[in-house]
């Protein structure tokens, strides 16, 4: 099994960032917690990561099968990954010589959720 | 009238976006329209002020009313508002002395959106 990961924190994060700010406009704290996530989706590559796990076949892709599709050597894909890891929105498992990562569809959806609802909602009421 | 901005064009770049990565990951121009978005996210300020923006009355605000509530000087204000605007999340207009912003909703939910169905919906089919 894999270890706890700061996923489901970022998930549960989001949400209450989403239902506190319905009355206001966000805190500092939930502004930082969001910037944090966003800045692991600001590079290109990162992006195509992330879409290409989620569209892996049972939902995980090894690293191995990563490296060819974005043109990128292993090593950069590791430090990519690591950063996405970080953010919560993926998840990594050693299993022997390769890692496997997954994506947290809470928490990217919860990402998503937050644009949806904490920044525009208001505006267009 | 506010001149034309790239504003609907992200919106629909965005949309076009999901349309197309139902079947497989995101190609590299639609990862890098999208991480371009993500990027002008990445900064704690920015995602204050785009949500102080949505928050504020008639869904737009003056940047004389910008400045007190992120705690930073106007010129640093305008240059965040400006990333905000480039990356056509946010329309601006000048009257008189005065820049007033408004959030470009359909582009902050269809970047929202490209989160929700793009990068998860294939995961958790």
């Amino acid at each position: 099994m894999a270890a706890p990961t700061p996923s489901s924190l970022l998930a549960d994060d989001l949400q209450a960032c989403c239902a506190s700010v319905t009355g206001g406009a966000l805190d500092v704290d939930q502004a930082e917690r969001l910037a944090r996530a966003f800045k692991a989706l600001a590079d290109p590559t990162r992006v195509r990561l992330l879409s290409l796990v989620a569209a892996a076949e049972g939902g995980e892709a090894c690293i191995c099968h990563l490296t060819e599709p974005v043109g990128v050597a292993q090593p950069t894909v590791s430090h990519h990954m690591k950063q996405l890891v970080d953010a919560g929105l993926v998840t990594r498992e050693q299993r022997g010589r390769w890692a496997y990562y997954a994506v947290v569809p809470e928490a990217v959806a919860a990402l998503g959720s937050a644009l949806e609802t904490a920044l525009v909602s208001r505006s267009s009421a």
